[in-house]
């Protein structure tokens, strides 16, 4: 965990406001060799730029490719590197569902198994999303754990998310999926008693969905992977004392926001515009708002360079009207780079502006992958960021007389 | 350890080439004020630079000036300063000897002992290095240690590497050279009981040969300091998943890629021109390069500053060859700066370019310790730079969902 001192984090200070451009950083692209940020029109932010600090975030360690949970929970402070959670409870978070304490979520996928119960299609033929939801469905109403609950979350095609419910259950257990087809499916073992019991639960639930699903042309087997309970973490109340709330559009977000404590607005609109009138109508309330974008990082996963940049040129509109709210410290950044030459997240640090009373703008700065080396603030660790904020706000000490 | 999770790391991907020119940095020098890279007309450097991801390697923690063991480890992805290794394994390693796990190596001086066994001189007025290995091969045909093996490998003047060999030997076993002249050595004593047999051979060494060299006129002692066994690394091969090799002219550098687990070609030949061939001739049988080169790091050294730049502007010759090969992932760094106005190593982080499909070329950078400053990259710690090599050549999966 990054060093802050909890001593010297104050009750009191500046309201601050973290919007998160989704996968902003981009690479150059093309004959021009220009990034989507720099070829995009986005005079707003380049203007805030150069009345700001900027800089870079590096949200894991160097070289690493954030997922958008890490990504977040760096942003928000915590060292996700530090933080054991498995896929399952990103996943749970992802279909908005608010993993409580006794409870253990997996990551799974319909499979097909043969009469010798080896596996020969790991993705069960691809069913439509609207078949995994009637499997799901099916299943929950019929299969019958002996002292545990369990309820299923479908996901898009193939997949969906488990989660076993009862007191003290433990996380410490092996995926069954062997990852090659052609295998039967692993037992599940614990590696404690409390784990013994997930175990147990979800082999029940293999066996019970196997007899199930039977009449199922590809959808007959479960594979799970990833247990994870819900971390426990420091909450950003006690953490930063900061009154904080999530305006997300999408669930992976609020949960997100969710997990670290902050309170979540349910109905945030459909567009960046809406968000920041809800933040506007929520104003006084909070004195932290994690404002979160997503369709730049949308086109980034599609390569659709144009698009992307249409999504930024689109932000950008509405950055005036953010920073009319009247926020002490305005943060604008990332939670990792999709490029569009990639299709996929990189591990390239990402744009960074703070704006404030007290920040070092420099003249030649512009909001994009170059035009920020020009600033002032270098690249900041992504679990150090909050303390940049903080210190912006007024709301550290100093540290020692 | 840098953190770099496991799980993460790909079997497959890019191809990777690690161009490291020994001593690579230097400083401001004479009425120019200009550095040994500035002043070098290096063109093919600097436009593959401009085409590139730049910035430096910070080896070591800040201001501290590495060896050339540790150096290389940090740019293996090893943080040499969490591994405990003295220099009697870099002597070994220095003189092409791999050394075993049931083995200890020290360094070994010579010296003048007088009739009460006081040390008259350190380094028993400089041998010539032909009296050395005679020297050396004396004491082998004569010493007989009782329960262990002695190997002397004969360095330059009164240098040697002392190697015992018994089953579990320890090297927690402090030096006998009180580094002071008018004094006798210490007795070698054991810090535990697989350190104290070694101590009991060292010592048994130390009477021998006092007595088997009682007619030379200066060297008649041995002097052993920095016992070290070989460090268990997790190889390469393991850590990072790369069928790696090392193609170094000098024994030095072979012995740090055999350290951490690469293959290495014993003919290299005789300069970089050669080595690139035998790059090229090995290219489809590994995935990783890595190609040594030392006469910058020679003139630097002796402070010819005309020298260095003559071997750095003879270097960047060979670059457009070495571009050709068509590695995926280019990167050229260099272990430690070592300026002419220091004639020795220094703390300087090391300029570094990353060739790859995923940079952010800055046009106005250039090769030399200020033009890199306009890069993207930074300062990348050592330890971590194989993090960004594997992630330009797509062997990481981002970390979590």
């Amino acid at each position: 965990m990054p060093e802050l001192p909890c001593e010297i984090v104050r009750a009191e200070g500046g309201r601050i406001g973290l919007l998160v451009i989704d996968g902003l950083g981009g690479l150059p692209h093309g004959e021009r060799g220009l990034s989507e940020l720099e070829q995009a029109h986005i005079p707003n932010l380049d203007d805030l730029a150069r009345r700001s600090s900027v800089g870079r975030v590096q949200l894991l360690s160097t070289g690493l490719t954030p997922g958008s949970g890490p990504g977040h929970l760096s942003l928000f402070g915590y060292d996700p590197m530090e933080l054991e959670f498995g896929r399952g409870l990103l996943e749970a978070l992802g279909s908005d569902y608010p993993l409580s304490g006794g409870e253990v979520a997996a990551r799974g996928n319909f499979c097909t198994l043969d009469g010798s119960g080896s596996i020969t299609d790991r993705r069960a033929g691809r069913p439509t999303t609207e078949d995994c939801a009637r499997l799901c469905e099916k299943l929950c109403a019929e299969v019958e754990l002996d002292g545990g609950t369990l309820t299923l979350l479908p996901g898009k095609e193939h997949r969906f998310t488990a989660v076993f419910g009862a007191p003290g259950l433990g996380a410490r257990v092996n995926d069954n999926d062997p990852q090659v087809e052609g295998r039967a499916p692993y037992q599940f073992r614990g590696r404690d008693d409390t784990s013994a019991h997930t175990a147990a639960l979800a082999n029940c639930f293999f066996e019970q969905a196997h007899s199930i699903l039977g009449e199922e042309k590809h959808a007959n087997g479960v594979l799970l992977r990833g247990f994870s309970t819900r971390p426990v973490l420091d909450q950003f109340s006690e953490r930063f004392r900061l009154n904080a709330v999530g305006i997300a559009i999408y669930p992976m977000y609020r949960g997100a926001a969710r997990l670290v404590g902050m309170e979540v607005i349910e109905s945030a609109g459909n567009d960046l515009g809406d968000q920041i009138k809800v933040t506007e109508k929520n104003f006084d309330l909070y004195d932290f708002f994690f404002i979160h974008t997503k369709p730049a990082d949308t086109a980034g996963h599609t390569g659709d360079f144009a698009q992307k940049i249409r999504a930024l040129e689109e932000i950008d509109k509405h950055i005036p009207s953010l920073e009319r709210l009247g926020f002490d410290v305005l943060a604008i950044t990332g939670d990792h780079s999709t490029p569009c030459v990639r299709k996929e997240h990189s591990w390239h640090p990402v744009p960074l502006l703070i704006h404030s009373n007290f920040t070092i703008p420099v003249a030649e700065a512009t909001f994009d992958e170059r035009g920020v080396l020009k600033g002032d603030l270098g690249v900041v660790r992504g679990p150090e960021l909050m303390s940049l904020l903080l210190a912006h706000a007024g709301r550290l000490d100093k540290y020692g007389a």
